[in-house]
């Protein structure tokens, strides 16, 4: 549904909503005929299930496979064609870096470059997170006309770079050619507007040239995917809430951010993160409760741990029940099937309970059994309206 | 599917559509676990059913709770998100008001000011509907500059205004505060073409301020929901169908006239609504047949009196099916779950008759039923294209 017809419609009232996002929850059949969750023992939302709605979410559409911003954008309702979150972003908030309005952010690569300043590694070896902490601090205090450079190492070859000033734009070419044997790429201006950030751009890369001359192996810098830092209506303005995020890992967190939601410190386990969420259910009125073990696992190809994980969620589940919320919603923000060892296309088993719901007859939460459920099988997009006017947080369209 | 295409696609032929529009049909499960329909006897919609092809329709989409007048273009196939109909257009269908093109319509409420101008009763002690219509009269005659001012009486304290002449914009603000203790509002314009407007309705509020001096408690008015009545393309056009309401309610015979529907006289009860729709059977080719009570009696809660008026349309069926009609349509405006006590954002069982219907497995007419129908979930938008689909009357698109 259009967001600014649920702007016009969303309503505060003191319903609780949470959506309990399993990173990666949807699988195909492994080797015994059955996905992850149908392997699982998981009476306690299978009960669940039982008194909700279910249905199959489509993360972004039928076929495409998500990345874990446009697929958490579209479950908090923001569609993810119309709001992209480019690459050097997703680096900053996956950092936990603060960015500022205006930034450009970008993911760096310390490279190795020969006398004739053609690419021999572009990975400078990988160098060891220490060493590029060294490294990045040689690029310290570089600011080019009114622009501030700030660099910051991520893991091994890996760093975050942010332009800081007004007049920047992400409509310019990478310098990573993504070959050895070439030399780095000067960035070009992709629309005369950034005609200033490329040679911003271009500016910084041969000063960082310069100070890392004696830096071999990362003697060179290449820089790939600018992001303007995007600013996205809050989830305060759009639906009248004040939510907040549950997660452990920095770029949830970040993303979660993003939409206006405070990211409180959770714990590292599951069962602090319902510990946190049970201590400060008072204070918010939406709660996103991130779990990412299953989809790591999934990544891994680690069937059993994935499913162990699911199965470590269904026991804390009660904990979460017995605070009573009116509105529960259990999904994943895309399937992570460990046949196919990273994020999918495939549909995600997704849930929504309560007290007025139409249940229906699914009485086991699963990928297969979700195919006969309520909701049929729907966009992720729809999932936020949906648990608003389960709140009864939307008013009626037209008279 | 666009309405642009299916007037290209539409064909004239004998074949004969009744769309029965149960109001508020579909519900949630009561204390037993049923919803209301659920819970109905109905042997001879079941047999239908079993004929027919089901599904679970979204009045509008899947989350969003609809006011009947989007509801209703949905159904007629008219996109409810292009053609919003405004408050004082729908008071106006309600009263039977026969407005012309580039009327302005809004509601009014008689209201109580004290010497000061402020609002002491928003509602002037809700006075008699008789007194009512002698205030009107107080308002009579009036024409600013070329704008005539028609008052017409609704009941207790509320009347419809319509301002009409050339030039008027419904892009004005309203001149309810919608709280006493503070004086009427002046109207203003929200678009700079809206400025004739808002300068002519100032105007009338103060003449109507004059003429009312002595008429306390209803010493004052208040204007809102103004909407300029909008020109719908007609179903005659778009269709090439000879359609007719048969609706007891002046709201739903309005907004079936607005898209070209003869709104016939109907009697009083269903028996009647039927014995008209039998006996006109041969000057029109599409029969509206709207049902009203279940809606009203889930609006007040009262869960055995909705089950009663379904029942009562079962047992009144065969009398619509003995005149073998080639479409059938039985389906809901939106949901009206005597839980809720309103009109609710649940989807609609739908189902679909005729000699070509590629039948589903579905032989109970439910909600729950109609989740594994052959429609599946599907916006009520599509409902009119399937009908005439159905009947034959849509041609290939494309060679």
């Amino acid at each position: 549904m259009n967001q600014e017809i649920i702007k016009k419609l969303s309503l505060k009232n003191d319903a609780k909503i949470i959506m309990v996002v399993i990173d990666g929850l949807g699988g195909i059949p492994g080797k015994d005929g059955k996905t992850e969750l149908e392997t699982a023992q998981t009476p306690n939302i299978d009960q669940l299930a039982k008194k909700s709605i279910c249905g199959l979410s489509y993360p972004l559409s039928i076929s495409i496979t998500p990345g874990s911003g446009p697929a958490h954008l579209a479950l908090f309702g923001y569609d993810p064609f119309k709001y992209e979150i480019g690459r050097g972003l997703l680096e900053a908030l996956g950092v936990d870096f603060s960015l500022e309005s205006g930034d450009l952010a970008a993911r760096g690569n310390f490279a190795t470059i020969n006398e004739e300043g053609s690419i021999t590694d572009r990975r400078a070896g990988r160098i060891s997170t220490e060493n590029n902490a060294k490294i990045c601090k040689l690029l310290q205090g570089i600011t080019i006309k009114e622009i501030k450079v700030i660099v910051s190492p991520i893991k091994e070859h890996r760093f975050l770079i942010v332009f800081r000033g007004t007049g920047l734009i992400d409509k310019i070419s990478e310098s990573d050619p993504q070959k050895v044997g070439l030399p780095a790429l000067e960035v070009r201006s992709l629309d005369p507007k950034a005609d200033y950030t490329a040679e911003i751009v271009n500016r910084f890369v041969e000063i960082a040239k310069e100070r890392l001359k004696e830096a071999y192996p990362a003697n060179m810098v290449l820089l790939r995917g600018f992001a303007s830092n995007i600013k996205l209506p809050t989830m305060q303005e759009i639906y009248k809430l004040n939510p907040c995020a549950i997660a452990t890992y920095p770029m949830y967190k970040g993303i979660a951010r993003l939409v206006g939601m405070e990211a409180i410190e959770s714990g590292e386990t599951l069962e602090d993160q319902i510990k946190v969420l049970r201590e400060n259910y008072q204070n918010y009125d939406f709660f996103y409760l991130h779990i990412k073990k299953t989809d790591s696992y999934g990544e891994d190809g680690n069937f059993d741990k994935k499913v162990a994980v699911i199965e470590e969620f269904d026991s804390l589940l009660p904990k979460i029940l017995n605070i009573e919320p009116e509105v529960i919603v259990v999904t994943g923000d895309h399937s992570t099937p460990s046949m196919l060892l990273g994020h999918s296309w495939h549909s995600v088993p997704t849930l929504i309970y309560s007290k007025y719901v139409r249940c229906d007859q699914v009485n086991k939460f699963s990928e297969n059994s979700c195919i006969s459920g309520g909701l049929g099988k729907f966009k992720a997009l729809e999932i936020m309206p949906l648990a608003l006017a389960n709140a009864l947080k939307l008013a009626k369209f037209g008279a």
